[in-house]
């Protein structure tokens, strides 16, 4: 039943995607002494124009 | 003020949805003995490629 | 893998709480057509003071 | 590291949100006594068909 | 409707609270034309264990 | 900004939280090509009589 839910960009390569949760499920399956099989992933992939750090929108992260 | 988030396959069926959301507010006023105009529910659709279970992607799922 | 999350307040009796998850469960099952051992609920009991609905936190409600 | 998740509507207008995340930053730095850099904001536009407010989803709102 | 959701290190002034919450509504209310009434903020106040920041639990960050 | 939120039991053994958000955290890192400094963790340690799986609370998992 552990759930994790990673926040971040868009990634576009699924081969990336497939190893990440892969590695994600095993670190996280040993550290609650779970099986895999029990370990569920949520990725959520935000738009730079709905994340904002110290105040600014991602999309206007190179603007002068 | 109670809040339901329910993430899950995105459903296409509009009348489906309708009951959905209306059965399971009705649930939940009556657990929280609360008015059912209280009971606010959020529905996330997720892409099978942004869920993972058992360090699969849902993608994956049916591959060999 | 579909998961309800429910913020609310805190509801003491276990017996109540017992009959929710089930009916959720299979209400949430039926909608999304999958089995009811594929559902998980997570219960969030949030303290009164951590709660604000227009403006106004919830262990204030009552106050003129 | 403070973050703000917020739920709503979509909102079109960029330069709103850009006005929007500037001030949530600043009154949230301020009541964690805490450097603007460090909040972290997370906006999420959610489709009225996922919405339900009192068993009736937003699409419905306006229907007799 | 529109939820906020805040995640932050535990705050004990409850005039603070208080203030914060309020003012948090009447920006979203704003931002999103809607009455404040409708607005509804969760707090949840972390414990230094369970939170990390780059690869560091906040209770390890005064350590050498 | 990417941030990793993590539901499951409660895991008492600091040491161990330690070395299980290092990780997580470097996995992400380098998943997102983005340096470790940016990536935040919540990890959320729920009550078992407040999580239900296939329609039973935790609490109940050993009953027959």
């Amino acid at each position: 039943m552990p759930i994790i839910t990673i926040e971040g960009p868009k990634v576009e390569d699924i081969q990336k995607k497939r190893d990440f949760v892969k590695e994600i499920t095993k670190t996280t399956a040993s550290y609650f002494n779970m099986p895999e099989e029990s370990i569920i992933i949520l990725i959520r992939e935000n738009e730079p124009q709905n994340v904002s750090v110290g105040g600014r929108l991602i999309i206007d992260k190179n603007r002068k």
